[in-house]
Protein backbone atom coordinates (compact mmCIF):
# COMPACT_ATOMS: atom_id res chain seq x y z
CA UNK A 1 0.00 0.00 0.00
CA UNK A 2 1.35 3.22 -1.17
CA UNK A 3 -0.29 6.34 1.49
CA UNK A 4 0.69 10.03 0.86
CA UNK A 5 0.71 12.07 3.70
CA UNK A 6 -0.38 15.72 2.86
CA UNK A 7 0.19 18.77 5.97
CA UNK A 8 -2.21 21.17 4.36
CA UNK A 9 -1.56 24.81 4.10
CA UNK A 10 -1.05 27.60 1.90
CA UNK A 11 2.27 28.80 1.83
CA UNK A 12 3.64 25.45 2.56
CA UNK A 13 1.81 22.24 1.88
CA UNK A 14 4.17 19.10 2.85
CA UNK A 15 3.51 15.55 1.33
CA UNK A 16 5.51 12.84 2.37
CA UNK A 17 4.90 9.11 0.21
CA UNK A 18 5.48 6.19 2.48
CA UNK A 19 5.02 2.01 1.53
CA UNK A 20 3.85 -0.27 3.75
CA UNK A 21 3.62 -4.06 3.44
CA UNK A 22 3.74 -6.29 6.58
CA UNK A 23 4.58 -3.63 8.91
CA UNK A 24 7.45 -2.68 6.99
CA UNK A 25 7.20 1.19 6.19
CA UNK A 26 9.78 2.69 3.98
CA UNK A 27 9.52 6.53 2.73
CA UNK A 28 9.49 6.70 -1.33
CA UNK A 29 9.53 10.87 -1.37
CA UNK A 30 8.69 13.47 0.28
CA UNK A 31 8.94 17.43 0.60
CA UNK A 32 6.87 20.41 -0.38
CA UNK A 33 4.85 22.75 -2.30
CA UNK A 34 5.74 26.04 -1.40
CA UNK A 35 3.80 29.25 -3.10
CA UNK A 36 5.34 32.60 -2.61
CA UNK A 37 3.44 35.67 -0.40
CA UNK A 38 4.27 37.80 -2.74
CA UNK A 39 2.29 36.08 -5.54
CA UNK A 40 -1.90 36.72 -5.82
CA UNK A 41 -3.59 34.52 -3.48
CA UNK A 42 -6.04 32.53 -6.29
CA UNK A 43 -2.94 31.89 -8.52
CA UNK A 44 -1.28 30.59 -5.49
CA UNK A 45 -4.80 27.90 -5.77
CA UNK A 46 -3.55 27.23 -8.81
CA UNK A 47 0.08 26.29 -7.84
CA UNK A 48 -1.10 24.15 -5.33
CA UNK A 49 -3.36 22.25 -7.47
CA UNK A 50 -0.68 21.69 -10.26
CA UNK A 51 1.84 20.66 -7.45
CA UNK A 52 -0.55 18.38 -6.23
CA UNK A 53 -1.56 16.56 -8.94
CA UNK A 54 2.13 16.63 -9.86
CA UNK A 55 2.77 14.65 -6.36
CA UNK A 56 -0.28 12.26 -7.11
CA UNK A 57 0.53 11.97 -10.87
CA UNK A 58 3.63 10.48 -9.79
CA UNK A 59 3.66 8.45 -6.51
CA UNK A 60 0.34 7.17 -7.89
CA UNK A 61 -0.72 6.78 -4.08
CA UNK A 62 -3.56 4.08 -3.16
CA UNK A 63 -4.73 6.28 -0.75
CA UNK A 64 -3.93 10.07 0.70
CA UNK A 65 -4.43 11.02 4.65
CA UNK A 66 -4.54 14.40 5.57
CA UNK A 67 -4.92 16.57 8.63
CA UNK A 68 -8.14 17.73 9.85
CA UNK A 69 -7.99 21.38 10.12
CA UNK A 70 -9.24 23.29 13.46
CA UNK A 71 -9.27 27.10 13.73
CA UNK A 72 -7.07 29.37 15.34
CA UNK A 73 -7.36 33.00 16.65
CA UNK A 74 -6.65 34.07 13.43
CA UNK A 75 -9.61 33.88 11.43
CA UNK A 76 -8.49 34.98 7.99
CA UNK A 77 -5.46 32.66 7.90
CA UNK A 78 -7.42 29.85 8.35
CA UNK A 79 -10.14 30.88 5.93
CA UNK A 80 -6.82 30.72 3.26
CA UNK A 81 -6.09 27.75 4.85
CA UNK A 82 -9.42 26.30 4.20
CA UNK A 83 -9.54 27.30 0.86
CA UNK A 84 -5.89 25.55 -0.22
CA UNK A 85 -7.09 22.74 1.54
CA UNK A 86 -10.41 22.37 -0.27
CA UNK A 87 -8.15 23.01 -3.86
CA UNK A 88 -5.77 19.72 -2.22
CA UNK A 89 -9.23 17.58 -1.80
CA UNK A 90 -10.16 18.21 -5.15
CA UNK A 91 -7.00 17.58 -6.40
CA UNK A 92 -7.10 13.99 -4.97
CA UNK A 93 -10.81 13.55 -5.60
CA UNK A 94 -10.42 14.37 -9.29
CA UNK A 95 -8.02 10.84 -9.21
CA UNK A 96 -10.73 9.28 -7.30
CA UNK A 97 -7.97 8.58 -4.48
CA UNK A 98 -9.69 7.84 -1.17
CA UNK A 99 -8.93 10.45 1.38
CA UNK A 100 -8.87 10.00 5.05
CA UNK A 101 -8.77 12.75 7.39
CA UNK A 102 -6.61 12.71 10.97
CA UNK A 103 -6.74 14.95 13.95
CA UNK A 104 -3.27 16.05 15.48
CA UNK A 105 -4.59 13.74 18.69
CA UNK A 106 -5.22 11.43 16.30
CA UNK A 107 -1.80 11.35 14.32
CA UNK A 108 -0.01 11.49 17.67
CA UNK A 109 -1.66 8.82 18.80
CA UNK A 110 -1.35 6.67 16.21
CA UNK A 111 2.44 7.40 15.67
CA UNK A 112 3.68 7.33 19.50
CA UNK A 113 0.69 5.70 21.35
CA UNK A 114 0.16 8.58 23.20
CA UNK A 115 -2.26 11.59 22.22
CA UNK A 116 -0.67 14.54 24.34
CA UNK A 117 3.12 13.25 22.81
CA UNK A 118 5.41 16.36 22.27
CA UNK A 119 6.17 17.13 18.38
CA UNK A 120 9.97 15.77 18.97
CA UNK A 121 8.42 12.29 20.00
CA UNK A 122 6.03 12.35 17.18
CA UNK A 123 9.12 12.81 15.14
CA UNK A 124 11.58 10.65 16.58
CA UNK A 125 9.25 7.78 16.11
CA UNK A 126 8.41 8.43 12.33
CA UNK A 127 11.80 8.42 11.88
CA UNK A 128 12.81 5.25 13.20
CA UNK A 129 9.66 3.77 11.80
CA UNK A 130 10.62 5.16 8.63
CA UNK A 131 14.40 3.86 9.15
CA UNK A 132 15.20 7.74 7.95
CA UNK A 133 18.92 9.05 9.41
CA UNK A 134 17.40 12.21 10.04
CA UNK A 135 13.97 13.89 9.81
CA UNK A 136 13.54 15.67 6.98
CA UNK A 137 13.05 19.50 6.80
CA UNK A 138 11.04 21.74 6.88
CA UNK A 139 8.45 20.45 9.63
CA UNK A 140 5.58 20.16 7.21
CA UNK A 141 7.36 17.32 4.84
CA UNK A 142 8.13 15.65 8.21
CA UNK A 143 4.26 16.10 9.81
CA UNK A 144 3.32 14.84 6.21
CA UNK A 145 5.22 11.92 6.63
CA UNK A 146 3.62 11.13 10.53
CA UNK A 147 0.43 11.39 8.82
CA UNK A 148 1.04 9.07 6.29
CA UNK A 149 2.24 6.89 8.91
CA UNK A 150 -0.92 7.42 11.14
CA UNK A 151 -2.89 6.24 8.13
CA UNK A 152 -1.03 2.55 8.25
CA UNK A 153 -1.02 2.75 12.21
CA UNK A 154 -4.74 3.63 12.47
CA UNK A 155 -5.45 0.33 11.18
CA UNK A 156 -3.60 -1.81 13.69
CA UNK A 157 -0.55 -0.64 16.02
CA UNK A 158 1.75 -3.99 15.05
CA UNK A 159 5.28 -2.03 13.86
CA UNK A 160 5.04 1.02 17.07
CA UNK A 161 4.45 -2.36 19.21
CA UNK A 162 7.45 -3.82 17.83
CA UNK A 163 9.34 -0.59 18.33
CA UNK A 164 8.40 -0.52 21.67
CA UNK A 165 8.91 -4.48 22.37
CA UNK A 166 12.36 -4.14 20.88
CA UNK A 167 11.88 -7.08 18.01
CA UNK A 168 12.73 -4.53 15.22
CA UNK B 1 -18.79 43.54 -19.82
CA UNK B 2 -19.86 40.40 -19.07
CA UNK B 3 -19.97 39.32 -15.33
CA UNK B 4 -20.08 36.29 -13.32
CA UNK B 5 -21.33 37.35 -9.92
CA UNK B 6 -21.42 34.24 -7.09
CA UNK B 7 -22.94 33.43 -3.57
CA UNK B 8 -20.26 31.25 -2.62
CA UNK B 9 -21.47 27.89 -0.69
CA UNK B 10 -21.10 24.12 -0.37
CA UNK B 11 -24.97 22.88 -0.65
CA UNK B 12 -26.04 25.87 -2.76
CA UNK B 13 -23.20 27.69 -4.91
CA UNK B 14 -25.62 30.96 -6.62
CA UNK B 15 -24.23 32.06 -10.02
CA UNK B 16 -25.72 35.08 -12.39
CA UNK B 17 -24.16 36.26 -15.12
CA UNK B 18 -25.29 39.58 -16.20
CA UNK B 19 -23.71 42.41 -19.21
CA UNK B 20 -23.24 45.71 -18.75
CA UNK B 21 -23.07 48.30 -21.24
CA UNK B 22 -23.12 52.43 -20.69
CA UNK B 23 -25.27 51.64 -17.56
CA UNK B 24 -27.69 49.18 -18.78
CA UNK B 25 -27.85 46.00 -17.05
CA UNK B 26 -29.21 42.77 -18.81
CA UNK B 27 -29.51 39.77 -16.58
CA UNK B 28 -28.15 36.87 -18.96
CA UNK B 29 -28.46 33.73 -17.07
CA UNK B 30 -28.76 32.90 -13.04
CA UNK B 31 -28.86 30.38 -11.26
CA UNK B 32 -27.53 27.49 -8.54
CA UNK B 33 -25.27 25.02 -8.65
CA UNK B 34 -26.35 22.25 -5.70
CA UNK B 35 -24.55 19.35 -3.91
CA UNK B 36 -26.46 17.06 -1.85
CA UNK B 37 -25.86 16.79 2.27
CA UNK B 38 -25.53 12.60 1.57
CA UNK B 39 -23.30 12.84 -0.62
CA UNK B 40 -19.40 13.05 0.76
CA UNK B 41 -17.93 16.07 0.72
CA UNK B 42 -14.38 15.27 -1.28
CA UNK B 43 -17.35 14.01 -4.38
CA UNK B 44 -19.23 17.50 -3.45
CA UNK B 45 -16.28 19.86 -4.13
CA UNK B 46 -15.94 17.90 -7.14
CA UNK B 47 -19.64 18.74 -8.32
CA UNK B 48 -18.99 22.02 -7.30
CA UNK B 49 -15.50 22.35 -9.21
CA UNK B 50 -17.55 20.85 -12.46
CA UNK B 51 -20.32 23.06 -11.92
CA UNK B 52 -18.46 26.42 -12.02
CA UNK B 53 -16.47 24.99 -15.13
CA UNK B 54 -19.86 24.66 -16.82
CA UNK B 55 -20.68 28.20 -15.79
CA UNK B 56 -17.65 29.52 -16.83
CA UNK B 57 -17.61 28.14 -20.29
CA UNK B 58 -21.21 28.54 -21.14
CA UNK B 59 -21.05 32.42 -19.87
CA UNK B 60 -17.36 33.27 -20.89
CA UNK B 61 -17.20 36.31 -18.53
CA UNK B 62 -15.15 39.27 -18.14
CA UNK B 63 -14.81 38.80 -14.75
CA UNK B 64 -15.51 37.10 -11.67
CA UNK B 65 -17.43 38.77 -8.50
CA UNK B 66 -17.52 36.73 -5.44
CA UNK B 67 -18.36 37.68 -1.82
CA UNK B 68 -15.63 37.92 0.99
CA UNK B 69 -15.92 35.16 3.70
CA UNK B 70 -16.46 36.13 7.33
CA UNK B 71 -16.78 33.52 9.75
CA UNK B 72 -19.76 32.89 11.68
CA UNK B 73 -20.23 30.89 15.14
CA UNK B 74 -20.23 27.14 13.27
CA UNK B 75 -16.84 26.48 12.44
CA UNK B 76 -17.37 23.76 11.06
CA UNK B 77 -19.01 24.85 8.87
CA UNK B 78 -17.34 28.30 7.91
CA UNK B 79 -14.69 25.16 7.42
CA UNK B 80 -16.80 23.79 4.70
CA UNK B 81 -17.35 26.97 3.06
CA UNK B 82 -14.25 28.18 2.78
CA UNK B 83 -12.75 24.80 1.18
CA UNK B 84 -15.55 25.08 -1.66
CA UNK B 85 -15.12 28.59 -1.82
CA UNK B 86 -11.12 27.34 -2.56
CA UNK B 87 -12.49 25.47 -5.11
CA UNK B 88 -14.49 28.21 -6.99
CA UNK B 89 -11.20 30.44 -6.59
CA UNK B 90 -9.57 27.76 -8.81
CA UNK B 91 -11.70 27.08 -11.35
CA UNK B 92 -12.07 30.85 -12.16
CA UNK B 93 -8.30 31.19 -11.99
CA UNK B 94 -7.78 28.06 -14.36
CA UNK B 95 -9.98 29.75 -16.77
CA UNK B 96 -7.54 33.40 -16.35
CA UNK B 97 -10.62 35.76 -15.24
CA UNK B 98 -9.71 38.37 -13.08
CA UNK B 99 -11.40 37.95 -9.62
CA UNK B 100 -12.63 40.69 -7.60
CA UNK B 101 -13.71 40.20 -3.17
CA UNK B 102 -16.63 42.13 -2.34
CA UNK B 103 -17.96 42.11 1.81
CA UNK B 104 -21.54 42.13 2.15
CA UNK B 105 -21.31 45.97 3.33
CA UNK B 106 -19.95 46.77 0.17
CA UNK B 107 -22.56 45.22 -1.75
CA UNK B 108 -25.13 46.60 0.03
CA UNK B 109 -23.41 50.78 -0.46
CA UNK B 110 -22.93 49.48 -3.85
CA UNK B 111 -26.24 48.26 -5.22
CA UNK B 112 -28.35 50.85 -2.61
CA UNK B 113 -25.54 53.43 -1.60
CA UNK B 114 -26.62 52.35 2.06
CA UNK B 115 -24.56 49.97 3.71
CA UNK B 116 -27.20 48.92 6.64
CA UNK B 117 -29.83 48.08 3.52
CA UNK B 118 -31.88 45.03 4.75
CA UNK B 119 -31.71 42.30 2.42
CA UNK B 120 -35.77 43.38 1.09
CA UNK B 121 -33.81 46.40 -0.08
CA UNK B 122 -31.40 44.98 -1.82
CA UNK B 123 -33.30 42.80 -3.95
CA UNK B 124 -35.87 45.51 -5.27
CA UNK B 125 -33.10 47.47 -6.11
CA UNK B 126 -31.04 44.46 -8.03
CA UNK B 127 -34.88 43.56 -9.19
CA UNK B 128 -35.10 47.37 -10.97
CA UNK B 129 -30.92 47.43 -11.62
CA UNK B 130 -31.54 44.58 -14.03
CA UNK B 131 -35.16 44.85 -15.20
CA UNK B 132 -36.25 41.97 -13.81
CA UNK B 133 -39.89 41.65 -13.04
CA UNK B 134 -39.81 39.40 -10.21
CA UNK B 135 -36.22 38.65 -8.15
CA UNK B 136 -35.12 35.24 -8.90
CA UNK B 137 -35.40 32.05 -6.42
CA UNK B 138 -33.56 30.39 -4.49
CA UNK B 139 -32.01 33.66 -2.42
CA UNK B 140 -28.30 32.23 -3.25
CA UNK B 141 -28.86 33.06 -7.18
CA UNK B 142 -30.51 36.62 -6.34
CA UNK B 143 -27.37 37.22 -4.26
CA UNK B 144 -25.10 36.56 -6.95
CA UNK B 145 -27.02 38.66 -8.91
CA UNK B 146 -26.84 41.40 -6.49
CA UNK B 147 -22.91 40.60 -6.09
CA UNK B 148 -22.45 41.04 -9.81
CA UNK B 149 -24.47 44.51 -10.01
CA UNK B 150 -21.73 45.54 -7.31
CA UNK B 151 -18.87 44.65 -9.23
CA UNK B 152 -20.52 47.26 -11.94
CA UNK B 153 -21.48 49.77 -9.53
CA UNK B 154 -18.31 49.61 -7.41
CA UNK B 155 -16.69 51.19 -10.32
CA UNK B 156 -19.45 54.25 -10.81
CA UNK B 157 -23.05 54.82 -9.44
CA UNK B 158 -24.54 56.41 -12.29
CA UNK B 159 -27.33 53.93 -13.18
CA UNK B 160 -28.44 53.93 -9.15
CA UNK B 161 -28.17 57.86 -9.77
CA UNK B 162 -30.57 57.27 -12.27
CA UNK B 163 -32.76 55.42 -10.65
CA UNK B 164 -33.03 57.11 -8.00
CA UNK B 165 -33.54 60.47 -9.68
CA UNK B 166 -36.53 58.74 -11.63
CA UNK B 167 -34.35 59.42 -15.20
CA UNK B 168 -34.92 55.90 -16.36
Amino acid sequence: MTVLGIDPGYAIIGYGVISAENCNFNPIAYGCITTDADTDFNLRLKIIFDGMNKVIEKAKPDCIAIEKLYFQNNQKTAIMVAEARGVILLAAQLHNIPIFEYTPLQVKTAVTGYGKAKKQQVMDMTKRLLKLRQMPKPDDAADALAIAVCHVQAAGTCLRQKLISGIN
